[in-house]
């Protein structure tokens, strides 16, 4: 589905252009065209295919979707592929955007994703000075715009955690605490597959020699760097916290099975004394002077209370009840 | 086994010819020989070796075989060894595909695996324009195939996964989960072997420097690259959710060993309260007051019921039963 | 909030200046200004970035704060920006400074942080040959400070683990030995993101290209890096004693519950061995000479009171209590 | 002990020499003197130190055995260390190999070996047209043969494994499994010191520069990295398996150790209950009426086994027992 | 505390010099002065950095003490910090050797270690030929008695842990083995922390550019690289080891669990069983016909002695007993 298809000149927008129109205006100097498509299906792809000269390999992937975070040079084509991720209920979403920059165009096609980029177009647009760089401009723009998005997921995801955090010592439920520690780290592989790649890649769009669009840009491609190595150690030590959490919670586990054994057998013991009791007054002997005394039987019974009691208080003391 | 000898000119197959005029063939310009091999026999490489000059050492692996996934260059002559794996009953079955490519010849050797290339050939055919780039494009066609068959592997495995996962959490038969993690991990073993040093070594087939007959195809050897990094990337996250599952799984047991001690404790103090009970009236003291009423009897069968029904409704409470 | 700021000529304080005189001096040649701001408003970094024509990103940096330690290079500007860590009761609290270091000026934004740089100051002005390096040297005055002040950080950490080592061993209190590791392992980690990135940049001030205020002090940039060489490599190996203490601690818990299981074992058999010889009198058969005597009943008292001897003995040989 | 002293001349041998009449072959051109000694003396080093005006260093090293595998360039001298490993009973036995290749020797001295390399040499000498290429291809053949030998080893660690991973899951005898299992990660450690550094200087010995007598033998000694690496891969894939075995082990216990609870409990319910029945007809109340019935005895046994039944069954169902 | 002050010519020892002399000495060609000091106080290190010319902040780091381990290069001075590690009753304990090398002179500081150096002083002057290479000689005889010393510290470590692994399988006081082995942990990463660092900086004094008093002594420092390679080798896997066996220590002590569970069931079992019989006899019904047998006591202690037997058998051909 085709969003908006745009020709800019010197940073200002020329106005909202026709698909048809593409070629003419790639063919005035100064001037670049910015189309956006949304879940495009095979027709427009080969469309723009055609309108920009896009190499088949890239459209190919494009068209398969699924990719990994990316970017490759065809010529002076650029192809970059960004993962998104949305918070959808308790699960994390993954969708795609798709990125075709040239020296005088741009082409994002997303997939499988709500987030739009409408407001990325409006923000660059208020910024003519800085749009004037032109296709690698809004290629930035897309980038910063994505990466921004993760780090409210990065905050859900470990606010997540913090609440799980605080169940683990309180030992209430274990089996949703192991469960949930094994989805918060399921969720970190998510991020950590959509940024990793993507850390690594962005390294290459500054210093040394970069692609040509990118050229004097490289300031601008950094501070995306930068933030996705903020992102990246953050998903690293988290993921390392989880794993400490997962094993003090087996500790703790073992702690609370042990304190289980000590209640039990504490409670065990308050029966099992008196019915000890029991059983010697039980007994057949001929003999027994206890069984004669009028205050045999509430005799037997003190002993059993007061057995009780002093059981009771060594084992509060210890801590067992 | 030889399964087919064929002599392609300027992209088009000329024919198929008979292995004994190669040598015709290979000495025309613009015309190279593509001959696959199965489960061949000392002679049959003996030779070929002869009809292509080819090297002894790669020879020598290739007869052999159960070779590591390797590229290795003896002057003009590439020698490529990759491996297939095809889902056997329960098992991953390992083949193996030994590539010799020249500048104008193939020969290819696949063993120990059901697994064929004829249509690797029919869709090379079908593309005159692309085969035009010779045995360097007939290298990445089969690598290209080799590298897609491995999805669908990678597929069973993470459904056999999942499967798994859905039973780690509902806690039934947990020995059978452990032994599935166990053979699921092994598998991903198996991928990675296959998988980590082909990686590696098509790295080297882009970019810099690269062998004679792989000139002008980097973009294509980039795309079978940029494969095997997401096939990687996808069995190193699973491995590691593997491990972590065998520890959430260790968790689990762990808690609910302490939830089967916990039962048991319940069920043992409904049995061994009012065993107590019997016990007191089973005193032989001379004045016991209870014995002698009338409804003695059913007020102390009573008052064991009611004892357990009380400890019934606790233990309920604290989720013992 | 501006804290001071100074003229300085030939390594030596010229005059407290007002902030709106600054452009006069960076015009004197040999003149440096060092500008001192704390939790500075969006106001006063205005002023800065139009006082020494800052870059845009750094500033926006500056106010954003909770940037991760980072260095970068915009022209001749050199911005930096390092973590403070003070301990705060039980909690570490993280602080930043930001510092903007040009040829002739430096602007150091304290954020989020108690601790001063008063000292700094006076200890650079007391060594007029020193600081005679300029901008330079008071990069290395403020990164050495902070540096010198994580080392109290780790010993507090590092004796707060020592302190839950000698209560590993003693086995008292599991439940709060483990959650002081978890929290000991937290520490370590917040102070891990504080001096990594820290010792990776640092690694560029020395050696080989370096920004050019740097220049000519790469042994006191050396001596910094060294230092955090230290902190680095104490932090890890304290990280992974950490570990190792989790699951010594484990396996300790485990050989407790195995020790709690066989003691309750033998108090349970000085319960029901006399329990079961009180039975055995309890029976109704109607010869059981033992009934008959006078001596009976004493002597099951004393059989039951051997017996007890007898296991009491043994358990105690074989540790059981 | 000398065990042979050979001249060759053009891959041809010329005779069995005495080694007082090294050094005159050592003078004429195209000859190479190949001397192999076992567990040699100080005096052997010595005169050969003399014969062949060895490097000091290397020569105390081959004096003091217990190196690890390296390779050291003294001037023209090529001093390589090799271990071998033997397969003694349940034990692996570790053994040397030290080389010394110059441009026209080679003295190879074995210690702590029972393996010879007479097989090495008959092979070498059959081939004329390869030993021609001199004192390199000695070298290349004897690190071949030890690379070769290493495979059955890790054979005998593979199938060792394997009898303990069948026993893992049968559950029968834990204590032996874990000991294997940790016998068998001891002999891949040492498997691993052997070929890990081997591993990492053979690589030096072909592409880019390498000393001077391995020039033009680069294939060869690629073919024995490419052993080299399998090995290894191969040994880390099985110590990770192994170290998942220990885990899945630990795991496989704790089931067990709950099954064995609940079989516990089951037994002693069968016996509580019965229990508890009895103690009901032990109490001394005046009217119980099922007393004074004549089958009441019969019918109390019936209640009891009646119980155990009912209990049997569902425990059967529940799998307890 | 000065030990001496010497010195040499042309590799041989001059004589016992004063150390106001020393500036004399340093002027004469061919001619360098080796001083050692032990516990240096602060006005002896004043002392030499005027009378060599130190650098400040070398001379600091002296002063302080407690580096890690490292080399740093001022101009022509070289410092080297070396750690020490004795054996004391059970721990380790931590030295340091501060070592200043210049053109002409050696300087070398021992802290906190009872081990001296008088040895390596001896044996460099009966080897004037090696000693002419002047104060790179003396570096290296210093670095290679340093790490010779290693070998026995580490030797003991190993021997320590061989103890405690007999220990492992025996199963005998559990709580010392773990304890032991988190000992044994601690002091590798001493070692780690003394070598480590050694390792890394020794590998920058051959080969490629070098410090200049360290130029035609490669092989030498390549010896002392190898021997730190071998520790590093040793401790990396020592730690492995220990770490599996702290795991296999946790599986071995739940195999005991289960079996001390085993065995307190199999023993309560021969408890419950003759309770239970006593208990069916302490029933009251009027026309139990056992009891009025005369033979019926001595019958009821019959059948609990077979019953015990029965079960004895059982649980001994079953491995509980």
């Amino acid at each position: 589905m085709l969003i908006n298809c745009v020709a800019y000149e010197e940073g200002r927008k020329l106005a909202d252009i026709d698909k048809r129109d593409i070629r003419n205006y790639l063919g005035r100097p100064g001037c670049f065209v910015w189309v956006a498509l949304r879940d495009a299906t095979e027709e427009e792809l080969a469309e723009m295919q055609e309108e920009f000269d896009l190499h088949p390999l890239a459209v190919e992937d494009a068209r398969h979707g699924h990719q990994r975070p990316k970017i490759e040079e065809y010529g002076d084509l650029l192809f970059v592929v960004v993962n998104t991720i949305e918070v959808v209920g308790e699960e994390l979403k993954i969708g795609e955007l798709d990125i075709f920059v040239g020296r005088n165009y741009v082409l994002s096609v997303r997939q499988h994703t709500e987030q739009g980029f409408l407001g990325v177009r409006a923000r660059t647009e208020r910024e003519p000075e800085l749009l004037r760089n032109g296709s690698g401009y809004v290629l930035y723009a897309l980038m910063d715009a994505v990466v921004d998005r993760f780090f409210p997921v990065l905050d859900a995801v470990e606010s997540e955690f913090e609440s799980v955090e605080q169940q683990l010592f309180s030992a209430k439920d274990p089996r949703s605490t192991i469960e949930s520690l094994y989805y918060v780290k399921q969720k970190l592989t998510t991020l950590k597959h959509a940024t990793g790649p993507m850390l690594e890649y962005t390294g290459r769009l500054f210093g040394g020699r970069v692609p040509q669009v990118c050229n004097g840009l490289g300031e601008y491609f950094r501070d995306v760097y930068d933030h996705l190595i903020r992102l990246n150690q953050s998903i690293d030590s988290l993921r390392d916290t989880v794993n400490t959490a997962i094993q003090v919670n087996l500790t703790l586990l073992t702690i609370n099975e042990t304190e289980v054994t000590k209640r039990l057998a504490a409670w065990g013991a308050l029966i099992a004394v008196p019915t000890f009791i029991a059983s010697v007054y039980g007994m057949n002997f001929k003999n027994i002077p206890e069984l004669e005394w009028s205050f045999g039987y509430p005799m037997a019974l003190g002993a059993m209370g007061l057995s009780n009691l002093y059981l009771w208080y060594r084992f509060r003391k210890a801590g067992w009840l």
